[in-house]
């Protein structure tokens, strides 16, 4: 197999986005400058952001997971699934920015609907993404099309949701997080395989 | 072989690199901190910086996907493909300061200009690189000669135009990007050849 | 085994997200803007700065280190392996914040309480990775267990002390850094006996 | 050998720093924010951040690719060497930090000299880092020990003459980085016997 069509490269490069997506989101955990305000008022304003980044955190933390599972099946990339990863990355990546609107103009519908909406953009992006994997190994979907366009619809439904009820709307984020914490059948049946095997010293 | 000659640092290096500079272009999509500003106007003001972190994100990701095939077939490096790859991701470091510079102060012909310089300069650096990897390796150019060169003319050519149109000097930049997004034909032929051939199951 | 088992990528993206980390805190050892304070004022503001930063390298150094140590003994991961590994680096990612908070702030109690939490928070989180890690792989703990505790101990008696004396504080911190700055005793073993073994020129 | 003494990780993890730090610095050539000033006014004065900034990523760039020979001669790292390692990381890191005092402060004596301090702390942990690592592989150093201390040395008569002209400190540490920009000869010597040896196409 010629090894520009290996995933290695892939892989590295989307653990080196993800990483800097990661700890980019702890770059605007800024201290509050203004020297007048107290503490404790300076670190409130904070923690409400650090709830946040804690949920973007855990969002990204799940594609992150899954992306390791995903790409763990495939045998050999094509430019179609080079630029679908891409395409996912960059989607991704405009969770800080999401994010970061929520920080600093505060749990607005508006900045609710907008973090809503880069939380659509990447479950989108990783349809298309794993649908191109999965098709090439031959191997069935990581999260079955049901969880799949479950999520997808609760982020969409969070958009109007905002505008009645900001914490309805960030509950029906957190239950996808929820939903997709736990790890896919296959891999449990895998690593319980693994586990009762006897062990091998080999690698 | 020694280690030291084998292109894997190359690549992971080049790889952070790449990741760093797509991720940095997001930071860059700051919250307007204006607080009176109006949440519609805000956003609005960002969709502009989105367009063009688009596009630098698909320029930046179309020399991604070219140096994982370009590299892919390297078998050893050399001090002088080390320096040539450094000096290629120094002038791609220099598009999100291009991308930021459209970005603050709009699309001024100046802007727009001075963007497309930080569009050539990786184009030139690029050309130097692979034709010294494929001198090397032995294989001919990913991207046909006509095809390097008509990218550089078509960039160059943007900083004048900026000052008559902007919108065509972007265009301009955009129809690169397209002529680049359609993969190598040797990569087709490769794909084409592992996807007929029996699936091999070893690694 | 199934390749999305293998330590590879767990590692890798530890190893991004720590890169940032470390480099991160560079970032904040910024140049005072202020063009009337003198050179040597403005140095003297940051040096303080550079030694709260030193202290928090030395920290972030150490679980690198130790890390490197833990997961090489990992044969295959399991799903809580990958989350509680995502959940030591996001407690870890916390220490610039906790940083720059005592360098804009300034060594007040509440600053060095606060990075006092900053740095017991990665320590408990380390006590469940490395657990998990070391159940799965049968090995003993990295640092024995007293010495886990005894750190998480001093970390926790910083906070209450920061109110009586920042200095006493800041010297609990930074003898647990030296308490983790001496190898492993196991690794001592293996280095040992590498040395004294027949060099093999294989790789 | 045990996972944990190879030293794939460690060039994983300065990869991944050096890669961040050489970006950072693109971070910091910030588009002048005031409206009022000119365009051309305003790329002037970042031109000279350019221009020193293209001096430090061809300082780094250099670390690089000596990193690159120096730990491909690594066949097992031991405690001392991936903390000389981390302590090397560190110094580099504070390269950024010197080169923006320059960028924003200007081409002043005080911030050259501070620049130069910069340059000397890596010269030195590099000296320190390369004589443990050739000590274990029983190699000679990548560059003469004549070659070092001459670096060093100049780096650190770069700090007074700063006084008397920024010009030629500068200079001197140009100068450095051009007796660095050639292979070692060892490097020479592989490549030549390489390219002359039949080619194998086996990896």
């Amino acid at each position: 197999m010629p090894r520009d069509l290996s995933p290695s490269r892939l892989e590295a490069f989307s653990d080196g986005v993800i990483a800097v997506i990661i700890t980019i989101m702890v770059l605007e955990l800024r201290v509050p400058s203004a020297q007048s305000m107290g503490n404790t008022a300076a670190l409130h304003q904070d923690l409400k952001l650090v709830l946040i980044y804690l949920l973007s955190f855990v969002q990204t933390g799940i594609y992150w997971v899954n992306h390791h599972y995903l790409v763990g099946d495939v045998e050999q990339v094509s430019h179609g699934i080079l630029w679908a990863n891409l395409i996912f990355l960059f989607t991704l990546s405009l969770i800080p920015f999401g994010t970061n609107w929520v920080g600093e103009r505060g749990l607005t519908p508006f900045a609710v609907g907008l973090y809503s909406v880069t939380c659509v953009l990447p479950a989108i992006t990783w349809i298309v993404l794993s649908t191109l994997i999965c098709r090439r190994s031959g191997k069935p979907l990581a999260g079955s099309p049901a969880k799949q366009f479950a999520s997808a619809a609760l982020y969409i439904g969070a958009i109007p949701v905002a505008y009645h009820s900001t914490s309805i709307a960030l509950a029906m984020i957190a239950v996808v997080a929820v939903l997709w914490l736990l790890p896919p059948r296959r891999i449990l049946r895998e690593t319980r395989a693994a586990s009762t095997a006897p062990p091998s010293h080999t690698r």
